[in-house]
């Protein structure tokens, strides 16, 4: 387990006094394979791979939600939109990297989940996908959340929508230019969203700077008559390790 | 829909000046069901219930886990601490009382949950329970992430951990004043939570203003040797309503 905090990681790095260089890989502009957006979003983002993305629409889509997609997908062709994938772990997105820092855990468990596909029931939880737009570095995250996501009766719980834009922040982060940890989140929740409604959160990356990405983020209903939060992000770059062929 | 964000809702409390005076029932000190931190455990927490209780061990617990559960069940005898049970839904939390603000969705959806208990299968998501000192307005949250949780391979999602916090600011503000809604979560994280491992959140009510509850958390190992993530909450007081008899 890691004793050492984020904060202190970067502290260092920033000031360039590691006391223990093994705690911060520093960042590299030739690194193995490449930091540009281009290469991050071709490795993160494969346009074939055998593993099934979540990101599609299916029967329990609200035709908000469905349509916004289209328009999204359709921008995706001309409009220098991408559409990131969604598989069911960060194991798969990364396939043959691991984490920096040294940090792993033993574990006999088999199943994991990234914590936003935790229910593949089709509808009862989050349905979501997000759209990347690599050259203006924003996002768009459409977010329909499921009766399981319940808070208040009929609403959505606010921890399921501070997850939805963590997650979004972390993608966006990650491909804009390798922001992998969440340093800070900051929410202000203003109304509530309906459970089985759509939230468009809108996440711009405002600045990249001593080693950390700064993001925001609006949650609001697609007629932008209704917000139901705005939030702030701060991710620490750090990249990601090449894992050694045996443990792959 | 409510299409006027709570912040505003809350200033108008702030200034009497409620502009449409349904949007906001104001705060009595005899209303229906009384507001004594007593009476709201009393209706919140029922000793006797058909529900099942999901705050309750369970082979899955890692032994730190089971361990200070028995500690704080120990300190519910003598020590003025209560378990607050954990039922499948708000809604049976709330019995027989609804939302203020009319606020209520339509929906044809049966399976409601709780958010935090959205994973019934035991160990794979949420297990957790919250310990509730009434006079000291303070919570103690005993939290599992199991492998639906992940966000970084083998460590809990920043997105679970940010709504672990909101569902035990929740409990606690609702407890303690009748907080009822979220306004703002922020969260500054610091280490990795290794998923199977126990992370304790320690809950304080720092000041109850304005017709806002204050709070702060801190979440850390047993040993408080790894500080996890601090936060803090701020949360809206309004009282829930009486639900007509037809319609409970």
């Amino acid at each position: 387990m890691m004793r050492r905090g984020f904060q202190r990681v970067a502290r260092f790095a920033h000031h360039k006094a590691l006391p223990r260089t093994h705690l911060l890989p520093r960042l590299h502009q030739a690194s193995a394979f490449g930091s540009s957006t281009d290469s991050l979003v071709a490795r993160f983002c494969p346009e074939k791979t055998d593993f099934k993305d979540y990101a599609l629409p299916n029967s329990s889509w609200c035709p908000d939600m469905l349509s916004l997609y289209q328009e999204f997908l359709e921008k995706t062709k001309s409009g220098g939109w991408i559409k990131i994938p969604s598989f069911k772990s960060n194991r798969e997105h990364i396939q043959g990297l691991k984490l920096p820092l040294g940090l792993v855990t033993d574990s006999d468990k088999q199943d994991w989940r990234i914590f936003t596909r935790c229910i593949l029931l089709e509808g009862q939880g989050y349905e979501y996908v997000i759209f990347f737009h690599p050259s203006e570095k924003k996002s768009v995250c459409l977010f329909q959340p499921g009766p399981y996501l319940e808070g208040p009766p009929g609403f959505a719980h606010g921890g399921s929508l501070a997850a939805m834009m963590d997650e979004t922040f972390s993608k966006t982060a990650y491909l804009s230019g390798e922001g992998l940890f969440t340093l800070s989140l900051n929410i202000r929740f203003k109304n509530l969203i309906p459970v089985g409604s759509l939230a468009v959160l809108d996440i711009q990356v405002e600045k990249i700077e001593d080693q950390k990405l700064y993001m925001s983020c609006i949650a609001q209903s697609r007629d932008k008559q209704t917000v139901y939060a705005k939030s702030s992000g701060v991710f620490l770059q750090l990249q990601l390790e090449e894992n050694p062929p045996q443990q792959q």
